[in-house]
């Protein structure tokens, strides 16, 4: 009957209640309920939002304080302490330790108003318009990230031409061998390309939506090099591969590459709170006073909760490490399944870095049935890439070691099933 | 010091920290308190996200408990416990009351989002993509909300043309006694205006930061007519003039007219929470499924404080009432304002509806002086229009009659500072 | 059975032989022949191209002289005799004696193209996108133009948005009364207008398929203020409205006013063959090599009749002074025509500029009555207008008073057919 | 003087003049004269305008009857027996031999009205705004037309980002071993490429201004299997390379492919007159009255022109069969062009189909040295290709074995020269 309600009165372009038609009430960790109760593993995580899983009890507590306390909730961009402590946080946890001279702008709290921003500050410091973008990349669905979007469910519904990007093949694109560098660098060097002299590189060093695709460490600095060659900047979306999720905060790290502009949002807060943040190295602030704005841009909590996220997971290395552990762990359980499934002549393959992992079922049709079969048996998981034939592993970095067994057994308990 | 800090680590887009160069704490209210204590009634109220005052009691209660209970923070779009509170306010507080037949989208938290959504679910439905709007609009800056945005601030640092959109004379641009919508319904008469048919007409009925302009009743039934007439579609932006803020929940009541799409953001959760509603009648509800999408459409903290607020506030019409009485008090100390400013050659009025008031000084530089004088008296309001030249109120709607007569008396002072 | 070969193999896209659904095959003068023998008066003169009537004998003999001494035909863009003969007569009968220091481009030869490239040369000379183009204009199709010209037809037919040009409403566009600049001013001393700040305001003085909507000279002359005070070029397509049609070559002449850029085509070659024209103040020439281009630029045979036709009409005043005779010929006729037709209680009137006048019946249907009979009594002329309601005059400009008095009679008599 | 005089009056736009810095006068066949009687062979030939040579003495003859006779020079889209005689003749030598059921269009007389007729067209009937163009593809400089062409020298100075084209690689594009449509396939099969589905792919099977790129015929093949099986049209734009300059009329026939609409222009007047022409397949003609117009299509000396060129080259297999011929006369000699060249270390190449080759020499800068000297000694010859890099022979295909031996000989001394 609830579930009639929300059908009713919610508009049709509700997604994710779609595979998980219940009705939630709470979370933690790893773990949400089921109003009536029933408890799920959680392995979407906010589509990578909940890094440090629901409700981090020392987040929480940090945010309790500080409403408690009476701090300010809302404050335009002005100066307020929450700021200041989060600034401090982001130099003292991530800008000084690599040696990084960047300015922090905070845009509305949704990742595709960062890109927004990201883009546009580009476009300002060079005087080009256009971007390179790459195929099966996901950036947001404003009109202009929806421009460096690929996926055609948007691009449609958009209804008007998108302006001012250029699709490029993301590595791996062509298959085993072919080096879709190769065809960026030929057209910047041919100036009847077609291709306009970009502003920028816009990429995921890991791309979520677009189905668990992992550039190469080559693949990237070889991307860096062209860019200098060209004058051309390079822009890291990492919005749902940062903070973490690959294994390092910033999910260029391993690849030594350094980008010129990065954006970041999902579990840049820590608590699932809307936040969104893009830093620019330094002399790439060419904007003037008020050129981008947004009622809600450095949203307090997540300023608040951020900066308590920060000093709990990043003033050591011991996290990541943690993360690239049971990052290992997924994979070896994500390459059985996958011979599992290949076993029955259904190819099937694993892919990721860190604990941003997929299993390319081939199929959205099979990949559904598995995640279909998984939700049943308590686990909550979804799909990703261009036919839904990714199962994405999303799951929470905090994770415990036996809920993560747990999750991956219900998995393969759901694979074995579906296959058999 | 801190100020240094701030402005080396933050880039230079930043606004609201050049007019007040202090750094803020606590907030409660009408009221702001700087780190060393010094005391600020605010007259700014988070550019009219504040309209319940910061932190009203009754909605930190709601959103403490909430926390504290361990009600889930995130959830993309499924179902939860807060969203089925949230949707039945909405329903049972403004939607039955009025008779409204419509469904309920939430994008991305931020009303540029919002907007975005608005403006592409009017061009699915009609199969048009050029959209009406008008001179000094402002409804963000997301590339295909900026098509819309008047302000050549923003427009000039997209880099880019905009697409998408028809500027138009608001009511009034023209002085007294033009109809400027004769302007309008000409061109939808002739097939070579180079206006191509709208998809909608979307403005604000009282526009915010293009200097509170107000639309008259009748120019926004004239406009209803045409829209109907012409089989175009209408979209009212209320999130500036919304929940309340002009003495009505809807801005759009006081004209009797009824828009096809609303969009709602700023004070929603009543909390200063990030927060956004689109809401459409029924049969415009073309969304497939996900075809607009966002990691943090439907924000938990922002419902649970937007349901609160919907049954503290509009369960009756004291509010409303206490809202039309307060702004005739700012409307009557405005035009005093006005009248004394007058009389010493430079020319000033007032206007406005409800509590959204501006006092126009006719310069940005005298507007400036006089917000200045204000802030050293303790009194943060900012100013708004094309030059900045007008003095804008959108203090909390519960402000104390006390804090509105200190308020108003330092701007008195203010501006008899500046003209004497 | 001939028109239906031509209906079967002929794209539906024709035009005019829908009007006139003959097969012509000579024509001289003011005279055309259908195959048959019959004979038609032309007052449509290919829309303006043929200024100085069909096969002009003095334009012929010069065009035979050249290719029987095998004269080059096609040279691309290289300096020929031709060309050099034809920038000669351009600064002795047109620069020079308006003190106008000039260069020439020549386009490909059709009006769209020289529409395209004065459009780029203001936008690469000013930096600027945006081109302030007027309701009912039209300059071309290609999608350059295609921005600036108002017509839905086409408009509608392109698939996709235009880009780069903001309509505003051209003299007269709102009635009496009414100075339209005023709006145009209004946004270009407002920031927040929407209207991006324009390289150059693009138009025709007087508009040939809008309608025969004639711009008054104290609305030009306060355009070019208007320019000036901003700073914005002034473009003129004088494509339709030139070469003599208004009674002096250029039609701005009237108004005393001096474009920046000017466009021409049409009758420019006096003899109905390709042909197009950009001039530039010397200053804007800020094009570099090849930076625009085409085959057909600078067509040999138009270079030479368009040498003879300035030689033969324009070395004194002669000429213009019969157009501005005959030009009120047809005014006198025009207006009676409108009070016969106003007497049945059927609104209509005349307007113009020179010999080209328009009679405007109101409603298309009753204009299509009068041409077709007109048609059918030896009279080819066409309507204009956005709903096709004028009934325009472009008759050669050349038609003697004989054969202009026996057209207008034929007008006459089928007014009073239809009205009857 | 002459030459100063030109510089001083013409736009610096100018492109050929500054290789050919003379005054021409005359022209006949394959030889050019300057105006004190200096001869030059013609290799440029009017960048492929000029197939049957200058002034084709039947041609010649056709026309000075029919200017002679009083045709009609101007009929804007009437019909006349000029264009009924050369609609019988595309039926009788192209459309019928070729089992074609095509209708025509006649645009504007330019090749970039007729490739924006011919990519609006492709919109209207599929209701997709998206066309496939080529890199290095040239197509013209209008902005429809301007979206389809790769050269940033054109693309740069419309100071506009262009609108509805997506750029591939071209056959060859990434050197040998690659198949440059295993992008184009992947990424229509892929619904997250970025790319939206097309209304078309747009090429031309010869690339000229491109550098003589030339499409291998299973290139075409499989590009037309991809199109059928995406319900995707294909347009051949054969402007440069139609006419016979490949062999065969339509440079498509060596493929055996048939494309839905194909734009033909330059030499299709055979006598270097303005003139376009698109043909559709019979069912794509959703054209409406009027949706596309031009003050000069049909132009009638083109049409009596074309009629008499179709008559005199395509009745029979004669001609096509002599092209050939000597496009292997040509190919042998630049193949020994190339191997001389090759042999001083300087890697050079030669490649092209029928008489429309060319010899890559690898740098403009050696290009020009050669075409420089070419030109001193009376060969009149252009370059192309994205650094300027190719000599294009576009010869006269009625050129003389006599003249094309000659002609050759300069080359070759030209070469020695430089490389010596």
């Amino acid at each position: 009957m609830e579930t009639e309600y929300f059908e009713n009165i919610e508009s049709n372009v509700r997604t994710y209640s779609r595979s998980f038609p219940v009705v939630f009430e709470k979370a933690e960790g790893a773990r949400i309920w089921q109003k009536d109760g029933t408890e799920y593993l959680d392995f979407l995580a906010g589509a990578g939002t909940l890094n440090y899983g629901h409700s981090d009890p020392d987040l929480k507590k940090a945010l309790l304080d500080y409403i408690e306390s009476g701090g300010i909730v809302h404050a335009l961009d002005m100066w307020t302490q929450a700021k200041h402590d989060f600034y401090k946080a982001v130099e003292k946890y991530l800008l000084e330790p690599r040696g990084m001279d960047y300015k922090i702008q905070l845009p509305g709290p949704t990742g595709t108003n960062a890109v927004e921003a990201a883009l546009r500050l580009a476009r300002r410091a060079t005087g080009r318009h256009n971007i390179i973008t790459f195929t099966n990349g996901f950036h947001g669905v404003t009109m202009g990230a929806l421009a460096t979007t690929g996926n055609s469910r948007f691009r449609k519904a958009a209804e008007i031409p998108t302006l001012g990007a250029q699709f490029m093949p993301y590595d791996g694109y062509m298959g085993e061998g072919v080096d879709t560098l190769d065809y960026l660098e030929k057209t910047l060097n041919d100036s009847s390309s077609g291709i306009d002299k970009p502003a920028a590189v816009f990429f995921e060093t890991v791309q979520g939506e677009g189905g668990i695709n992992v550039a190469s460490i080559a693949w990237m600095q070889r991307l860096e090099k062209i860019c200098k060659a060209h004058d051309i900047l390079m822009i890291v979306d990492d919005i749902q591969a940062g903070c973490g999720r690959t294994g390092k905060f910033f999910s260029f790290e391993h690849a030594g590459i350094m980008p010129d502009i990065i954006t970041n949002s999902k579990s840049l807060s820590g608590y699932g709170l809307p936040f969104a943040m893009v830093l620019m190295r330094r002399d790439l602030d060419v904007w003037k006073k008020g050129e981008y704005n947004g009622t809600f841009r450095g949203f307090s909590f997540a300023m608040v909760t951020a900066t308590a996220a920060l000093r709990k997971f990043w003033s050591d290395d011991t996290f990541e490490k943690e993360v690239q552990r049971k990052g290992e762990v997924v994979k070896e359980r994500y390459q059985r399944l996958a011979r599992m499934i290949s076993e029955t002549g259904h190819p099937a393959s694993e892919r990721g870095r860190g604990l941003m992992r997929g299993l390319d079922v081939s199929t959205g049709d099979m990949a559904d049935k598995i995640t279909g079969k998984a939700f049943e048996k308590g686990l909550i998981i979804e799909t990703c890439g261009h036919d839904g034939n990714v199962i994405k592993c999303l799951c929470s970095l905090t994770i415990t070691d036996d809920e993560l067994g747990k999750a991956l057994d219900i998995l393969e308990e759901s694979v074995r099933e579906v296959i058999s």
